[in-house]
Parts: C-alpha cells; structure tokens; sequence
C-alpha cells in the first residue's frame, strides 16, 4: 500500500485544524465540536443547531439510557414545554432557583407592522398569566400528578420525560452550557420516605453505569453539599466526572424531593390505613452536558476518541488505489467484508469518495473519532490483509482478512475498556488528599480533585470557593476512602470524612 | 372458568364510561381519550399532558417511522426553539400562515414581586428582538443550511428532526388540534428542482406506507389545492384518511417549496460548471395528530381498537380462579405461555392484580384496546386449553396451550390485516361520484368522500367551502378513478379530473 498516508501525516494534517489541547483548552474543545460536526452556533442567542453526526451520538446515549430506564420500571410520558409563571412561586426554593433567568411568553399574536415592514407584537394578544418556558418540569408535573393520586394503589408513578428545557443562561458553550438544551427528566412519586430515596440512589447508580459502561468515563457517585443541592430538594446525588484539564463536570443528578412539591401542589395519597399523608418524591436528569463530557473526557489534538458504543460508525474503511482495475477488486473485497461486520452488529462506513485523497479521508475520520480504520491498497489484496488502525492509541497492524469481523468485534470490546481504563488511569493519579490549607491553595492551581476534610458549614464552602474558584463537587458515598476523622483545611474544626474540591465545568 | 365474564358483561361495564359513538362523536372521542388513559388537558390552556399508555403508542409509531426515514438516507439534527420575529417575515407567504398566532418570548428573567407575592416580568429583561416558539423550522433551519451550502458536492442534506412546536390555535382538542403539539419534521436541500419534487413525493409515499401497514389505516395520497396548500410552498401532497363519522382527516403532508426558502435566505450553490444557483426544498411532518387518526379509524363504544403493530401490550392473560391453589397453577402456567409468546417478540401484560374482579379487568383492557386476551380458568387448565378473545371482532375461541405462541403471533398478524380491510371497506364505501350541486348539498350531510368535478379556482372552491363547510381534501394521484373530463359541480365549467370534497377535521 501507498505508505505515504500514515499516522503521522494525518496527525500533520489535522493539527491545522484543531487548536492543541495543551495551548488553550477551551479553544480547542470549541474547536473540536464545530469541525468534528457535532453542533454549531445558532442566529438564536445561546441555542445550538446539534448536527446531524452531534445527534447520532446523542441518538446512541439516549437509545441505552431509555433501555436502561424501561428496565428499572420507569415509563416516558410528555408534559407541556409552558409553565404558568405563578406555579413557579409554589415552591420557596424552587422559585429562587429557577425562575430568574428564563424564557417568558407574554403573547400570543404578532401582527403585520403599521408602517408595513415585518411584524411586531400584537398589544391586544397579551396573555393573562405569562407563560415561562420549562426551566425543569417539577411544578407542571406535580400540578398534574395531584389527579392521578388518591390512594397507595397509585402509587409509585415512575415517569420520565425526553424534552428540550431553556435556562437562560448569560455565558454559553456548546453543549457544556446552552439557554436550550435536550435532556431527560424522571419524575417519581411514592408512598414512604425510603422507596423515595430509594429511587433517587438507585436512579444516580443507574446514570453512573452508563457513564462507566457506554461512554467509558469514570464517575464519583456522591452527595451535593447543601449549596450545590438543587432548588427544592431535600438532598442532590450526583455523578462527577474528571475532564482532562483536570476540572470536573457534574455529569447527572438525582435529587430526593422530600416533601416539598407534594405540598406546594396539594398532592396527598390515602394510605392502608385510609388516613391521608403527603406523597415523596424524586427527580433526576441527564443532558445534551454528556456531550460535552464525552469530548472532554477521550478526545486529542488529533479530533475526537469515541467509545465504541457511543460511536455512530464503529468501523470505517478507506480503498487505496491507482488503477480502475484496483479501485473496482478492492471495494468489491471491501463490500464483502462490510456485509460480514455489519452482520455481527458493527456499524461500518466505506468511504469511497473518488475526489479525496486517502490522507484527506484518514485525517477526517480521526477527527470524527471513529474507532477503527481499515484500509485496503493492492499489496493488502494480494496478500489477503487488511492495515487496520487503531484511534485510541494510534497504533497500526496488519490483519488477516480471513476472520476479520470476529478480530474486529472483540476488537471494539478491547478499545471500549482501554478508553475507560486510561481515563481511569488519568482520573486517579489525580485525585490527592490535601491536608493544610496552604497546599490546597497550591494543589488546587494544578487541577484535580481535592479530597479534603471540610467542617460542614456553607459558610466555609464559600469563603473557599471566593478565595480558590474551586466547589465541593460532592461527599463521595462510593468509595470508603473518604471515611476518616480529621480537621476543615479551612476553619480547622473537626470533620468526620473528606469530600472531594476542584474547579468544575 | 367462570362464565360470569363474556364479552357481553365487558361491554355493559364500558359502555357505561365511554359515551355511545352513534350518539355523539366528538363526546365519545373526547371521553375515549381520557378514559383510555392516553392523555388530558393540562393546566396550561391548549396544551395536552400525554399519558404513559398514549406515549408508549407514540413511541411505536416513532420508532417505524424514524426507521423508514433512516432507510430513506435520512438523518436526524436539533434546531432550535425560538425563531427571531423577524425570520417569519423573510418569506411573504410563509409570514401570513404562521407568524399569527403563536408564542411569543419578550423577556428573558422574571424578579420577586415588588408586593412579596410570587414573581413578576422583570420590565429590564426585555429582549432585544422577540422570539417566537416554533410553529414549524423552515426559516431557522434555511437561515442555518445558508452556512452549510456551497458547492453541488454538499446536496443534498436530508435531515428530519423530532420535536415540539406550538400554534396558538383558539379552539383546541386532544391530539386533533393542540397549542403545542408533537412532530418530525424533514428538511431538505437539492440541486435540481425534479430532485426535490421526487424527494416530497417519496416522503408521501413512505407516510402512505406507514399509514396503511403500522396504523392498518387507509388513505387517499393528493396535491393540496392551492388554498390549502402550506404557506411557503410551490406544492403540497397529503395523505388524507376517513374518519368512523365520514369526516377526512389529513394525517400527513410533505411539501415541494421550490426555491421560495433558499431565495429568502439566500442559499445558493456553485453547480458542477462553478455557476451558482438558488437550492431547490422540501418539508414533511406528521405530528401527535396520528393519535387521533388511530383512534377515530377503528376505535368502537367499548374503547380502543389498536392495531398489533402499534399496541404497547399485544396480549394481556387474566387469571381466573376461587382458591389460592388454583392461582398458584394458573399463573405459573401463564408465566411460561408468557415467556413463549415473548421469545417470539410479542409483548404480553400478565394481569395477576389481586384486588380487582376479572370482569373489571376485561373490561379496562378492552377499553385500552389490547388486540389479544387470553383468560386460563381450572377447567381450561386441565383440559389444556385458553380462552382467547379478539378486541377486533370481540370473538371468543378456546384454543390449545400447546403451540399457543405461534398461533398468536399469527392472529396478530390477521388481526393487523383484518382491521385494515374493514376500515378500507368502510372508506370505500363512504365514497361517492357525485355530479350536481344539488346531489352534493344532500351527499355531503351523510360525511364520506364526494368525488367531484371542480373547475380549478379558489374562488368556487370557496364558494363551496362557505355553502357546506366541505373543503378539497386533494386531488388524487394514486388512483386513476378521478381521471376524466366533466364539468364542474358548482359552476358547470369544465374540469379534467375529480378531487375529493368532504367535511374535514
């Protein structure tokens, strides 16, 4: 085969396209999402246009988290994208949370402009109660679920909902940080206090073994101090993730709503004995966020690094060629060798475009992060192998193509848990317990998560987060690690475990 | 078994919560709706909460259809939310259709009542420019393909998304007519016009598929006349269907909008001799409307009637039995016909509520109308056999356990076949060649499809429209019965083919 065209070279190739990830992180990761296709810009103020490879990707993790969801009991349903402003105020803190930055509707008319240019607002169609755009859906659910319950036989209701949500946020970045952007939203009502809590740790477990499994990311399963809870909630789980510049994304949350909504919204249930009591709730949601983590937590200088089981084409194959004669063998081998993966499930792209040159293709399909590259040139044909490359660690080797589909697929297997392994590897020799205050102010400088002792206070939490830009991202309840006496690297009172500090996404 | 439960006791017990069809149409959609358990009103005027049970069969109809888009060479992206006001106006007619009544954002932050009491528009948080909630994408999608469009190589782009839109629409119904609703809508770029022309009228034809072999619905594929034509297009195809009351239901159209869109937005592409051209369009949708398509085409007094292909529960078994013995034998020979019937891809629903009689069971499924019940009594489990009852027919057999699984997954599929030749049987013959005016004043009152002459003007078919209320549901390209010379029905000039006259929902 024509060895002009190899790893190197198309490193070469798409470093002009991608900004280094060691120069300026954020510049690359901008960079990355808008040549890799996954999402742009809109003309709409802080909404993005997810493209159509973006949305595959996305197609993939909701396809595994609604299975996952199904499997566990829960069922989708819809419920409207408007909120009466007023059902906002129900809920003390829910309405501090959520109701300052979001979209309102005001009216529902426009009109042809007087001085015939356009339209404009029509004043007669104003509306009488404004509408706000769903920031999170708990009070329109919770004002629904008030008629569906009456007794314990109707309960538990498990209900999740795949909907779009504006936040009207000042700064965005894609994915990361959008005024709309795609998520679930379960929304969960039961009978005692423990089913509830129940839920809500068995739902951020569920967010977790996605997160490990599908996309290949290590998560901290934990609690959220009191701060970072939730506006409603009675206590925030959460799964955060180490992005490779050190700082953590919260990935997913699943909050115990107590209580309060049950109450805001007047839902009460009869129960066994017939008496009447408040119903316990949860909520928990993912997002278009995972996005981002997925890019953050794999990717290179060179593009993107998809998990095999997220990746929307698993498997890409490139002919190399000089004649007709050899174009037409070689793809024809190619077909055949498509048809025999794709019949083990594995999603393959042969690109024979005839106006790119295989360096130009190579370096693309490295930027898209596909798993693996095949290529056949005449020596390959001859021979009876294939040159197959790997994306996540850039090696190459030479294959039989007797028998391929089989390497292939265990193939995928090996990179899905090499990618979770290396960003475990980078994740753990991270993470440093931080005894004196001195050090985390040093430590905190070079990203990572600091595993401290914190005296409990928000007080505290925040006079660190003023001095340092670093949050508690959570109070890790999987790891036993944490579960130590000691003293707040702050205040220096007594503390019965660490939590985990960093600078967070 | 206990005999005390026939299809006769079912039909008594619902139709005591269902309103008669015969009696009132509308009552009885409306009751049906809510009492299947599919969906209800919310809080917020015009906007519909779908219900698990009526999600789940959304689902089904999604999931066939994203598949024959994606077989189709189509894929899926995200656009945003909110349209700028000022993007309706770019395309003249565009603008008079559907920048009228819609939501419109003006702010962007609400602030604590000055009074204390709730939240109030923030009067500082006005936007620049208003945004509107979709009515549909043609604009911002344009506005977006503008940037993705330079040269021939880059067409066609044939994306679809899935998403919610809103129309303020004044009166509303469940699923038929909702302020916001459910849909998919495709949007696609081509460089010659009898691309794009082909491509609307595949899209019409894969709704048409859909149509008759997922919904078991016929349907009339037409052009639009040109009132009813969408506001933009050059062109619009539908796919219209009959409804139980004779009144037509467009469930589907797809649209040929030439270059109306590229011009507004001005996207052009350099062809292959490097001069540039305006890009040819097209949009398709069909929306949560099917619902009540599905509903109204086959649903009967007792409840739903749902086609195999889309019923989330295809067989639910009910136990009968006095002691607890008999339930213990029962159910564990229904858990393995169960798993049986599931190996073969069918969902079946175990009904072993302990509280509720099997009367109220049959009667709760039939109203949510699952295609297959299977009842085991003592005696059907000594003899071997079940008791299987068709919601179809509403016909009862005994049939052996041994070889069950099979024999259901061919029942669902006559069934399936079964439902489609009785609602073709019906359509067929509520349609009508009518040709005076007189006929069609009297025809018209009876519902049903009144093949007509029509000269070809909006003003007749307006005239028409005000006398009857019947407006031209299309004129008909899949059948040739309508080509034939005659004179117009309502003002005797000539005419070269028959359309579709009837009352419309």
């Amino acid at each position: 085969m024509n060895n002009n065209y190899t790893i190197d070279t198309m490193a070469e190739i798409s470093n002009k396209e991608v900004t280094n990830r060691e120069e300026d992180y954020s510049k690359w990761y901008n960079n990355l999402v808008v040549k890799a296709d996954l999402a742009e810009q809109s003309a709409v103020r802080g909404c993005m246009v997810i493209k159509p490879y973006g949305y595959a990707i996305w197609e993939k993790m909701q396809h595994e988290l609604d299975r996952m969801f199904k499997e566990t009991g829960h069922q989708n349903a819809y419920f409207p994208l408007f909120i009466p402003k007023s059902f906002l105020s129900r809920e003390a803190e829910h309405v501090e949370g959520f109701a300052k930055e979001c979209a309102v509707v005001t009216h529902h008319r426009l009109m042809n402009s007087p001085d015939g240019k356009g339209v404009v607002v029509d004043p007669d169609a104003k509306l009488e109660e404004e509408l706000v755009v769903r920031p999170t859906s708990e009070t329109i659910i919770w004002n629904t679920y008030k008629n569906w319950i009456k007794s314990w036989r109707d309960l538990p209701i498990l209900c999740n909902q795949w909907a779009n949500v504006v936040r009207w946020e000042m700064r965005t970045r894609l994915f990361l940080r959008t005024a709309e952007f795609l998520w679930q939203e379960g929304h969960t009502a039961h009978a005692t206090e423990a089913e509830a809590i129940a839920e809500a740790q068995k739902m951020v477990g569920v967010y977790a073994d996605f997160a490990r499994r599908y996309m290949a990311m290590p998560v901290v399963v934990g609690h959220k101090s009191e701060t970072e809870r939730f506006a409603g909630a009675v206590d925030t789980y959460s799964i955060e993730a180490m992005m490779q510049d050190g700082k953590a994304l919260q990935a997913g949350t699943s909050h115990f709503l107590g209580q309060n909504f049950a109450k805001a919204f007047e839902v009460q249930y009869a129960n066994k004995e017939g008496k009447l009591d408040y119903v316990w709730a949860t909520s928990w949601g993912v997002s278009t966020r995972l996005m981002g983590a997925l890019i953050m937590c794999h990717s290179d200088n060179n593009g993107l690094v998809l998990p095999p089981a997220l990746a929307p084409i698993q498997v890409v194959m490139v002919p190399i060629f000089k004649t007709d004669e050899e174009k037409a063998a070689i793809v024809a081998r190619m077909e055949q060798l498509k048809k025999e993966m794709e019949a083990k499930g594995i999603s393959v792209k042969l690109d024979n475009r005839d106006h790119l040159r295989p360096g130009f293709k190579f370096a693309e399909w490295e930027l898209k992060g596909v798993p693996v590259r095949i290529v056949i040139g005449p020596r390959d044909l001859e021979n009876g192998n294939v040159e197959l490359a790997r994306r996540d660690t850039s090696t190459k080797e030479s294959v039989p193509q007797e028998g391929l589909a089989g390497y292939v697929s265990e193939l995928l297997d090996t990179i899905q848990n090499n990618m979770y392994e290396k960003a475990l590897e980078f994740r753990d020799s991270h993470v440093v317990k931080v005894d004196t205050w001195e050090e985390f102010k040093e430590k905190i400088e070079d990203g990572g998560f600091l595993l401290c002792h914190w005296d409990g206070t928000p007080e505290t939490e925040e006079k660190i987060k003023e001095e340092t830009k670093a949050t508690i991202r959570c109070i890790p309840i999987d790891s036993c690690v944490c579960e130590e006496e000691g003293k707040c690297i702050y205040s220096g009172k007594p503390s019965k475990r660490r939590v985990i500090f960093a600078r967070a996404y």
